[in-house]
């Protein structure tokens, strides 16, 4: 079952979700690949330099090799980003927020990377997915992350959906937002749903003004609360 | 939408998930939080006790007091575990194995101390569902974690279902087994699963024999690997 040693391996590097101190963040480890590694798929070369600041500021950038792996960068062959590992160089993947692989192009890589027997490790870092859960008192052997709630049209159809999913099935349903949109969002939330379902609403994970509640529907409708432009995951439990 | 100010903070505290390193696992700031809070309510005392010295090994054991709440500890008062926080003390949510309130039964005191009011604060930690996940190469803004598979008669039908899952909804699906049926539960997957499914099996994750691979079912049936009695994720893509 041994993967090859010829080639080097995979890191799937955590960076920071947003203003929060970085011992919060990373264990020791993380520091030690981040200034091991010189090739790195990134989504964003600008906020992957920060980042790594971020994970080790000892780093020397200008000894570093991005490239760039984006929505806007379908037409790049992903054997020609892998060549450095097939050579014997050891990567890492970045995303622009938290995890890789979660809400970015890294997937791609990290496929083809299997088919061709490359190591690939993921390191521990922030997921404000799996924080979110922990924290809202919801179901943790079974549960489901949405990724970004659809458009106007579906969306009615998706809350109701996630709402009898979590009270059939026992399964906490996790979501978000487009920062912007929270507001509008967890207003449709509390038209749409029975008031006895529990939601939580976790904002700014890690932060200074981190704030995590979980009340039920009835309950929301009589708080107040300011989440328009804060990162914040939504659970219905 | 403040939280109360005269209650201490509950840290939901992750632990370590096997025989890793510690400096791959926690940020500095968990070392921090463990050493500063003395309540903590655990599934095991003496499995703690050790995970105490791992996150930071200049704790004084003696200093702290626990609480164990565990399958087996269904007639404990909540209520009087939270007693200390509502006193304005801190106190940590620890389990067995990686991050909390995931498989034990800390989601029962975070749901309480959401309904007193209280801070739950997510620390950041090894989680083996959201590392499995990433190094899968699945499908990250869409995925669901189903905890143990089910039994013998259901167990079929839960393959057949999370498989179609998979392809219709485009949704990873990840579940476990205990380890020691590992073995039974990979040779069902290989019998009733397509040949072109994806699978990722994740083993002993960030240990020093970690071992992650994504294949098609075809090509599993070719390949002899040794999962017995190891931690392992499952991940159909």
């Amino acid at each position: 079952m041994a993967l090859s040693k010829k080639y080097g391996k995979i890191y799937l590097l955590p960076c920071e979700m947003g203003e929060q101190d970085s011992s919060r963040l990373f264990p020791a480890f993380n520091a030690e690949i981040a200034a091991s590694v010189t090739y790195f798929i990134v989504e964003q070369i600008r906020s992957a330099r920060r980042s790594l600041k971020k994970i080790n500021p000892a780093i020397v950038i200008d000894n570093v090799h991005f490239a760039e792996l984006n929505k806007h960068a379908e037409t790049i062959d992903i054997d020609t980003l892998l060549q450095p590992v097939l050579s014997g160089h050891n990567m890492a993947i970045m995303s622009e927020a938290g995890m890789p692989c979660i809400a970015d192009p890294g997937a791609v890589v990290v496929n083809r990377a299997h088919e061709l027997g490359v190591h690939v490790v993921p390191l521990v870092g922030p997921s404000s997915i799996l924080m979110a859960l922990v924290a809202s008192g919801g179901n943790g052997q079974n549960f489901a992350f949405h990724g970004y709630v659809p458009m106007k049209d579906e969306r009615k159809q998706f809350l109701q959906r996630i709402e009898q999913r979590a009270k059939r099935e026992g399964q906490s349903q996790i979501f978000m937002e487009t920062p912007y949109r929270n507001a509008q969002l967890f207003s449709e939330i509390l038209q749409l749903l029975q008031p006895s379902t529990k939601l939580c609403v976790a904002c700014n994970i890690s932060c200074e003004d981190e704030y995590i509640a979980t009340k039920t529907i009835a309950e929301w409708r009589k708080t107040i609360i300011d989440i328009a432009k804060k990162p914040t995951m939504f659970v219905v439990i």
